[in-house]
């Protein structure tokens, strides 16, 4: 949580954070101006002192609203600098930050954060470290502080989460009963027209559905049949037909209109009626879901290779059987801290204020299916672990 | 145009092109991968070379897709690299780097490109400027080989532009008869259950029109009235009524699903009667749109200011009049070169395979109207100017 960066900075040697960038598409910005409708901004936290908003006159106002002490950039005049450095944009920008930094008594280790351009940095950063004798251009390489205090949410989060998820079940039950609502024709759904239901008028509606309830797709949501459904990150088919028999695995992960937090949740549903080697798949995926084994990958590798299905701890590269990790932290990106892999090092623990994926899966891809469960959990105060996803898992629908 | 960069990079004496991060939000990455459904890659790209794509095995199938020779990663193994540098994660990112530089035979100046974790980066290319002896790190801090590139377009992008110029007419055009097709009462537009239409439902309707053309708002569209309208980047108030006399300025600028190209184009519209000082502002603002003197904001200037209206030339922090910049380039981004400023060593130039757009508006917040009028054009090879924007100017709307 937010209350958690001061003793992260100390514990980390940090005297200064530095946030660059948009807000769009930067969580760390959008988490330190409390995601404001702002375009670009410069977020500058001293330890031990509260945060200061640095942005464009044209968005004062919507500045103001993040509750931060927020300063006019237009005072500092980048257009003069750039006349007075004779036109040498890069100088000019050292200058101004110099300007700021001298105003705001930022020294010491000044570690920055934010997304930006790579090269362009590269140079900046270079030349503000070389500029400043008080300055120590810092960076942190992995698990920064900010996505470390990601990793646990405060009630506020947990209430944005929560509603992205009452939504998010809505419009899986929508696009289940949009399909229900067809006609079955040859095995296939059919259209009033006669032509044949598709992924992509699924995926339509799907967008429609969303679009309703004003939230968004940040990318494509996978929705994919038989085959592609064999394969975990296959986004299906637009011209593929909705047949009956056939697994279709809908992971749908929306985020809050104009960016913020997001859902992530998954069903598997099979039309009409499904093959016993399918139902036998889907229940094994079903008791290791309610064992709870699954909260650990280990002991998920430990339940599946017991039945005889290959892991990636027995393949590093297992194309059939669970092939993947076995959930995510979820919050400002879709996958965030904490991750549940256990790859060499990972020392992340699931503590109150944790909320993450759990999406065990097992996929066939040449025998024409895939399967997965994905649901949001939330760890309250009392260590009593919450599903945020109030949907069914039930994999047959009836036509 | 992607054939200029080669040339550029001889220019600038860059030896290797690296792009890296993401592909959603990295119009670069985009670029270069011709907006293949990956999540993310390596671009690599010798002077004179055609440039490898590498990413996940996960994404092999994607990538194929992007017409680019591709390699798989996992044959590099960073888990075991991560195991060999006993645990620290940016040695062995160093080193992987280093290995698929010495395959590809990547040295001498190597420049970055790309969206990614500022900090992160940073820590990165310190040690990898340090731990390679034949390698240089280096970045671009304005104006780099890939938005020089993308200044000008060709045919494929034009036609995807066109097109979104098509759709985006058409979701304009409809929310202005979805205006229309409302009752009046009291000076307001009143809905079929009495209650009064708001902002809020316009916009509620703007993205249902966009998600039934599968094209997506990067942020939200501004949709506002009255004083707001005033505002150049004032999205408009949710919850005001849609008042007749009132201008409406509505600027929309969607993006192709998946990442891709933009548009963007605005109108303003007044429902019933405009008043004598709105039409008398509207017919200045056309004027100096049909004068042509708009192509360049310093005529631009020239024309508001000999009728007495202020500018950013006559007062940088004008609020009142015209108060912002011509136009901008458009594609991958919203917002991209040339740029239509008078700014301080600003050389862009318009030139056949220019895309950009033309925006002049007038704002008057304290007497509650503003008004704007947008429209893209394209530069043909043979130096005529097309609009892009099949749709009416008119202010008014009958009711």
């Amino acid at each position: 949580m937010k209350r958690d960066i001061d003793g992260l900075m100390q514990e980390r040697g940090i005297d200064v954070a530095v946030v660059t960038g948009a807000v769009k598409g930067n969580a760390t910005m959008y988490y330190m101006v409390n995601g404001v409708g702002i375009s670009h901004a410069i977020v500058i936290k001293k330890r031990r002192e509260e945060p200061v908003l640095l942005c464009g006159t044209m968005e004062r106002e919507e500045a103001a609203a993040s509750g931060l002490k927020t300063i006019d950039t237009s005072k500092y005049n980048i257009l003069e600098m750039i006349k007075e450095a004779g036109g040498d944009r890069l100088a000019a920008s050292v200058k101004y930050y110099q300007t700021i930094f001298e105003e705001f008594g930022v020294k010491g280790r000044v570690a920055f954060y934010g997304q930006g351009d790579v090269g362009r940095n590269w140079e900046f950063l270079k030349a503000l470290d070389e500029g400043l004798p008080d300055v120590t251009v810092t960076g942190e390489f992995i698990d920064d502080i900010f996505i470390t205090a990601r990793m646990t949410k405060g009630p506020e989060e947990i209430d944005r989460i929560r509603e992205m998820g009452r939504k998010t079940c809505e419009v899986v039950g929508h696009i289940a009963d949009f399909m229900k609502s067809h006609k079955v024709d040859g095995g296939k759904l059919t259209k009033d027209d006669g032509s044949t239901l598709t992924i992509g008028d699924c995926k339509a509606e799907i967008k429609m559905a969303l679009a309703r309830r004003k939230i968004i797709e940040e990318v494509d949501t996978i929705f994919a049949i038989g085959r592609d459904a064999g394969i975990p990150h296959s986004r299906g088919n637009d011209s593929d037909p909705i047949e009956l028999g056939k697994t279709i695995v809908f992971d749908i992960f929306p985020q809050e209109a104009g960016g913020g937090y997001f859902f992530d949740m998954t069903r598997t549903f099979v039309l009409g009626e499904a093959s016993q080697e399918i139902l036998d798949s889907y229940k094994t995926l079903e008791e290791c879901y309610d064992a709870k084994a699954s909260v650990y990958q280990t002991r998920t590798c430990d339940f599946f290779e017991a039945r005889g299905i290959e892991t990636p701890r027995t393949d590093p590269h297992v194309r059939n059987g669970y092939v993947h990790s076995l959930g995510h932290g979820i919050g400002l990106d879709v996958h965030e801290k904490p991750t549940l892999s256990d790859f060499s090092g990972n020392t992340d623990t699931l503590v109150p204020g944790s909320v993450f994926t759990v999406e065990p899966g097992l996929y066939y891809p040449d025998r024409g299916y895939g399967m997965r469960i994905e649901d949001v959990y939330y760890v309250h105060e009392d260590g009593t672990v919450e599903n945020l996803t109030n949907f069914p898992r039930g994999l047959v629908l009836e036509v």
